[in-house]
């Protein structure tokens, strides 16, 4: 049996099909017999909207269908292959169907879509498409919108292959207990094979093996847990694709971050007792037959199981490959962002690096009148250490400029500063294709503590998930790791260890305008991570003061979040498609209140 | 009866349930019994996922018993008040419950929540909460995210009220044929409410009339049906509520786009044959009785039916108040934009005008050195005639200042010059406190003809969702709108009549990058709103060259739009929330693949 852990991207059906064929082909070389990838692998996922359009749908069937008659084709017919689609089955959408007739000047939403779509996996052999599967438990929470797109299924198709019976589930149907795993070990299977679209977050990993296991001594079966790898904006995808024996073994699993075939070879000792189809539950059991005849017989190979990665490693691998993919996916041949001598952009500096090596990267130091002279020692350092292009471009003549022309002083002027300094830096991508990397953090992109088209400008916010004492703990992370294979360490030590400033007005310093970073890192996650309200807030033992201050910059910094770039989620709930509120919105928790509110229980 | 078509205010408990006190008072004044507000009344719609925060959810349920309280208190208990709101039930909310369960660290979207939130309508009389119905059918396309937030009803209460059974339901409830109307009608009630909250959109009034008629039929009873009215963030609901009888009639209806109590005097001859309870279909009906006692003998009233307003002004007016609301509701006291002289910004210049009065609204005009003489001049005369506050900032020694610094041209140099004008703006906004608005239409916007962080900065558009050939004919609308008031023409002959151009380099047209308005717009039409695919469009009768270039323009504009301010839906499909593409999407319908695909087939 294998697992292709591979990195597709989102509507590429032909390329998608191709690195099917292609690792069909590898796991052919290596003796496999059963493939499975990962969830809507010929979509690449998610899809979103393109799943609404009607020709990106029956493209994506036609692919499916094609792709089964070029594997035969290229005498990979004999390897079953488990691949995730879009489907576009009769019946209408899951849009409420009692709507107005469609008619030219009434299409859309409002009317039924002729095609039904559908979240499916099939299975492939000697050239046809021999079963199809349609996503039960669809997600809409979170990140997830599934309800919004497809139509659930209600059948549960199991292929007979070598005498073996095997079960086809997707993803979320794997967290639903008396899903479709249990309806499988009623009806009696000997194997499941769940292709998934598992977004990478902290300590994630943790819950899969758990889960992974309950599901197959619910059904009773060993089960292939097949997860993709790779960044999708928001998103990125770390594989760790795992075996699980039907008695809750962890036999194999694949390392992080990585393209990966995983192997395994199962024995098969006691088949199920009962073999049975029909309804059971909500499920229609469905039987197909292959082959009866059994592989020949071979020698039990032990696999693989990757050691975790620690907890910043884990973090630096999503952040890395998140950034390239990006990067890489829309063809931007470069990046290019601004060096203050800062953390900030000296972990995205390393990144950078890491992500694409030095020649693709290009920093440029933009000192003001404001800027210490540790600034550009530290930038230049930084720069050193990582061998990138850098430059240096003073602001003075531009903001001169401005402030000849209109009178800005205060906040206006520390502002116009930072959007001197993205325009020039938006020049320099217009210029030359690089594409401009936003280095904010979390913490600053929380309390918008950022200039909207000045330090927040860019295609793209490789840190924006990432709280500002994670940096450090990250930065410090790499240094350690690069001392270890005796390394340049890439991040100088003094952006690690000077007080965090903006240096947009003489000796500024962030702890003028916001608690300590521990402080507000930990409200920020109670309060947009968890949702906690502010009693709750001040149970956990939060000082009240910072809460009220924090809850108050959160709230009001909305507007600025809804115009910032895409950054690679790694928390529970990033900032983005993950947390959806309002930008006019009066609902403000303040201490009174609470207190009033308290007096009136 | 009355229908109470109100705005409300997201997130604002304590001042919506203020709102629901004044109407009703005003309500009881003209001898009103029972009043109908709109959906989510007292949290106002939709609050997104301030839904997910449960001490929100608690308030709200506070705030309801409270207003029960309060309205009995001031003297209107006798009132009956339908009243929408989130519930927080007991119970877990709509994510799948099979997570692991909750503990300190794995909080949040993996694990169930502790209360089921639901959309929810209340009856309150005599300092009671009476009947509490949850919505049943939650759209989820479009706009609408309800499966993501609310757990759906099962049970329909029905409250005996002055001898009549009055049936609660909640807007999508109306779309479905077999719904709770059916269920109500198969039970025997009176009288249904409704409470809604539907976005405008072009020509949705036409829609809900009849919607409307055949879930009256289907009750055999009136319906109450009250929208909303009022902008929040990228909508703009409409109001338009109306009053149809058991037999189909449209007995009132309210105007659209402002708050308005619309008041109808119901005859009820026969009383339906049968009154039963218990299980019907998939609800549960229970009865609640508050008072057996028929009203005093009164004489009916005739009702008024607002007269339907023509396309143009429809659309003028959802924009002014889509416009007005989402700056005074942000607490703005004043907006600021670029004028060029072009039609946008004029168009942009009179609905603030209309919006806000001239004393509020701020144009500056930034000439570069490839600005025509007329742009001036026609932006000087769009000021003079709306009167609003005028001022001249030329942009030569700031661009100057840049191309000293960095070497910059081709759209580089374009981009520059948008870039300072943006920045210069957003200088004004924060010295001043001006709301920057942008000033990009829908076709702009679609195909990306716009400099991120330039033209498109603010923090709302006006126009956003209005194509470019809508502009012109909302230009000539409103000079002929006033022309018939004896008012001044607010938007110079000359910016409509003008072919349009960026004016970024000598000579530029927008003719020379782009087809032409009618049939950009026609293709937008059909690609966006409909979603239409390469060869359906071809089908549709657009040039073949056309539809490739269209289609390329918009397919890699989408990572602008991410970063693009809101503003008001008036289309069927809008950018913003109800149209989600990926960023990095390798789909693409190219001409020779359609070819190659028609061949395939």
């Amino acid at each position: 049996m294998g697992l292709a852990q591979i990195d597709t991207r989102v509507g590429d059906l032909e390329g998608n099909a191709g690195l099917v064929t292609t690792w069909t082909a590898k796991a052919a070389e290596d003796g496999v017999h059963l493939l499975v990838f990962p969830e809507m692998t010929l979509t690449g996922y998610p899809p979103e909207d393109l799943v609404l359009r009607e020709s990106f749908a029956q493209a994506s069937e036609r692919a499916l269908v094609e792709l089964a008659g070029n594997l035969a084709a290229g005498g990979l017919g004999h390897v079953a292959v488990v691949v995730g689609y879009l489907a576009h089955t009769e019946g209408s959408g899951p849009a409420p169907v009692d709507r107005p007739p469609a008619d030219d000047d009434r299409p859309g939403d409002a009317n039924p879509r002729r095609g039904a779509p559908r979240n499916a996996a099939a299975l492939l052999h000697g050239g046809e498409v021999v079963a199809r599967y349609y996503k039960r438990h669809l997600p809409n929470y979170g990140v997830f919108d599934e309800a919004r797109y497809f139509v659930p299924g209600n059948e549960l198709p199991i292929v007979r292959l070598h005498g073996l019976d095997i079960a086809l589930t997707v993803c979320e149907d794997l967290w639903v207990e008396g899903g479709p795993c249990g309806v499988a070990g009623q009806a009696g299977v000997d194997l499941v094979c769940s292709p998934n679209a598992s977004p990478y977050e902290r300590a994630k990993d943790d819950l899969r093996l758990p889960l992974v296991r309950r599901r197959a001594l619910e059904s009773k079966a060993p089960v292939l847990y097949c997860n993709q790898v790779g960044g999708q904006d928001e998103l990125v995808f770390d594989g760790d694709s795992l075996v699980v024996s039907a008695d809750g073994e962890l036999l194999a699993r694949a390392p992080q971050f990585v393209e990966h075939l995983l192997t395994v070879d199962l024995a098969f000792a006691a088949p199920p007792a009962t073999r049975t189809e029909g309804r059971i539950g909500a499920l229609l059991v469905t039987r197909h037959l292959v082959s009866e005849e059994p592989v020949e017989p071979f020698e039990q190979r032990s696999s693989a199981v990757a050691a975790p990665l620690s907890e910043c490693e884990e973090v630096w691998w999503a952040l890395v490959l998140g950034l390239r993919d990006f990067v890489d996916k829309n063809d931007m041949p470069s990046v290019v962002f601004g060096m203050s001598g800062g953390i900030d952009s000296a972990l995205v500096a390393a990144l950078a690096v890491d992500a694409f090596g030095a020649d693709r990267v290009h920093g440029v130091s933009l000192p003001s009148k404001w800027s210490s002279e540790h600034s550009l020692a530290d930038a230049e350092d930084s720069a050193k250490r990582l061998g990138l292009h850098y430059s240096v471009v003073p602001i003075a003549p531009m903001v001169d400029a401005f402030e000849s022309s209109v009178e800005l002083s205060g906040v206006a002027a520390e502002n116009l500063q930072a959007r001197v300094r993205g325009t020039l830096l938006m020049g320099l991508s217009n210029q030359h294709g690089h594409l401009l990397l936003a280095t904010g953090n979390k913490s600053e992109v929380a309390v918008g503590y950022s200039t909207l088209y000045g330090d927040s400008a860019g295609g793209f916010g490789p840190i924006k998930d990432v709280p500002k004492t994670l940096v450090w703990e990250l930065a410090r992370w790499r240094n350690a790791h690069a001392r270890d294979r005796g390394e340049v360490e890439p991040i100088p030590q003094n952006s690690i260890d000077k007080p965090p400033s903006a240096e947009l007005a003489p000796g500024q310093q962030d702890s003028d305008s916001l608690p300590s970073y521990e402080e507000l890192d930990a409200v920020i996650t109670d309060y947009v991570d968890r949702d906690l309200g502010l009693a709750q807030l001040l149970e956990r033992g939060h000082d009240a003061e910072v809460v009220a201050r924090v809850l108050r910059l959160v709230d009001t910094a909305e507007f600025k979040r809804r115009q910032s770039a895409p950054g690679t989620k790694i928390s529970l709930k990033a900032f983005g498609r993950d947390r959806r509120l309002p930008i006019t919105n009066r609902w403000r928790e303040t201490l009174p209140t609470v207190i009033e509110g308290a007096a009136r229980d």
